[in-house]
């Protein structure tokens, strides 16, 4: 294996010291690039783009050669495990993924079995190994997944929702069809992050866009304890590395306690989080990735600088912040203010990461 | 003045004894009662439902015949305020709320000044007037209004939006042209909930639907201090009574304590928060109002029953609670849901209140 040139992001997620707090950006590989817009357009549909490995890889390190970014992350799509699962992934002009063939029924759920992910994403895995080919140890690469009440919202509702109430339905009137499909979910999803690992992933992220949205109660009994089935099925070591896990609920703030007891190196922030106040209540524990607000990107690079000097210095002296945005980067956005953000970020935590 | 035959939502929200825990529920006159939408389709369109007094009375009182709430709420808008400043609201088909004329420049803020309620804004109060007076001392009225930074994201933003993007750009860009429009705003509701209590609001309500997305920095500095402005100013007795005050941040869990030192009576709470723990951590200085989740109405009446006795378990014993779904019902509900939830707090809820 090639040695890594910057491994600060694979420290600072283990808590090791770093000379500066390493930064990547949730959805960097994206629409606020042209030459990504380039590729889009070529590749004719996004799932073209995600399922060819050429096309995936050439996005993914496009961010790179602009930006002194920390990691690479895997391009692909939070809904590919339904979609290898035959519901039929695609993407309505200005919709978000939809579903040709949601889950209608207990019977539908029943049906479902855990994926083996060599057959039908072996696209991906094929990604993976190229990218870490072609990063040739610049960086390290994240592989991910979407977690499995995400996955699951979009799976009943047939697409993006803002309610979730047919989603929520299930967990609360079919509790035993509900845990079958997180189980079967959890399974999968901790079969591709381990396929993701052997092809050369060098940490794993799992994102859970929609725990925020449930109560309490419920995000515990099915979406952690479904991360966490997950995380104890996860291969943590490979070629004598440690592999990172890092978990992220978005609207997760009042269960941070929780989250950091789930065995991962990290817990992500969204932006309504104090990261000083979180970094109190568990970054003992864990390392902490985040969080500035994706809105501040779009001001101007004053802003975004001042903005980013705040997070650091809430978060104060010491290895374990991975520095991110509280959610993904919108299409908006000059490049401009990233290299901006990238830079500061460096310059300003050196301060912090003193011998 | 006639005297209250039913105060229990009144003396839970100061902590005085009650017999059993008061329920009421947002938007309890909404689009699931079919003479509801009788009235709205008599009105032609929702702005002449709001501001006809004799039709916002009607709608107001058809809930309270059907069921056996404790407390009635004027039926409004929370946009009213932005409107009388002539921003010009309406409603597209399917589209929620819009404005003919959002702020467009810090010069567009600077001109605006705080509204005097006793004359665009008359249609409300004779509303209050009149619905107090055909309530005839059956439950107390609630009176409300949108919290400044709810009103100024669509007064910035030119309707709903998912990034506030626009919204948020004034906060970080433009602090002092921020703090300007929170305080005309904050000015403006206290006077316009204060003509609310003087034409007979039992209580009063701000509605921050959307505080829980920005930032902590962000939340305390602009929503909370407006709100804070707004109560410090509000006319706590009319006629030799104590008139409560309730604030909600739609996701504003993590920000609980800052809430409850508003110098407010009660906070109430989204449905990701379990009251149980909300009560320990602030419930000794104010009353909670929540929090079913409202996808749990579209569910079966067994559910709405099981997940209602939840909360009251977990509120547990003593007075300081009421119940109330964590945001609006859903045009989607079934009445005999309804009826079902307020006959099952008032049951269950007994053995919580013994002398």
């Amino acid at each position: 294996m090639t040695t890594l040139k910057n491994d600060r992001f694979l420290r600072a997620l283990l808590k090791q010291p770093v000379d500066r707090t390493p930064i990547w950006i949730m959805r960097q590989a994206g629409r606020y690039l042209p030459e990504y817009r380039e590729v889009r357009e070529q590749a004719g549909d996004f799932m073209t783009l995600c399922s060819t490995p050429e096309l995936a890889c050439e996005v993914t390190l496009q961010p790179l050669r602009r930006f002194d970014l920390d990691a690479a992350i895997l391009f692909s799509d939070i809904l590919t495990i339904p979609d290898a699962m035959g519901l039929g992934l695609y993407f309505a002009e200005g919709e978000g993924p939809r579903f040709e063939s949601p889950l209608q029924s207990v019977a539908d759920i029943n049906k479902l079995g855990a994926l083996d992910p060599s057959d039908k994403l072996k696209y991906v895995t094929d990604a993976v190994a190229l990218i870490r080919r072609e990063l040739d140890g610049k960086v390290p690469l994240i592989g991910f997944s979407g977690s499995p009440w995400t996955l699951a919202t979009y799976m009943i509702e047939g697409g993006g929702s803002k309610t979730f109430a047919r989603a929520k339905a299930l967990l609360f009137e079919q509790a035993e069809a509900a845990h079958h499909l997180m189980n079967v979910l959890a399974d999968s999803v901790a079969a591709y992050l381990n396929a993701q690992i052997a092809a050369g992933a060098q940490a794993v992220m799992i994102f859970d866009s929609w725990g925020g949205a449930l109560s309490q109660a419920h995000y515990h009994a099915f979406s952690l304890a479904s991360m966490q089935r997950i995380v104890d099925q996860l291969k943590r070591k490979q070629d004598g590395e440690t592999i990172p896990v890092i978990i992220f609920t978005k609207g997760g703030g009042n269960w941070l306690e929780s989250m950091a007891d789930a065995g991962v190196d990290a817990v992500g922030l969204d932006w309504t989080v104090d990261i000083g106040a979180a970094r109190q209540r568990i970054g003992d524990k864990v390392a902490l990735q985040g969080n500035l607000d994706p809105a501040v990107m779009a001001a101007s690079t004053e802003t975004v600088e001042r903005e980013a000097r705040s997070i650091l210095d809430s978060y104060g002296a010491g290895s374990g912040h991975v520095f991110n945005l509280g959610h993904g980067i919108t299409p908006n956005i000059k490049p401009e203010n990233v290299e901006a953000l990238v830079n500061v970020v460096h310059s300003h935590s050196e301060q912090y990461h003193q011998v």
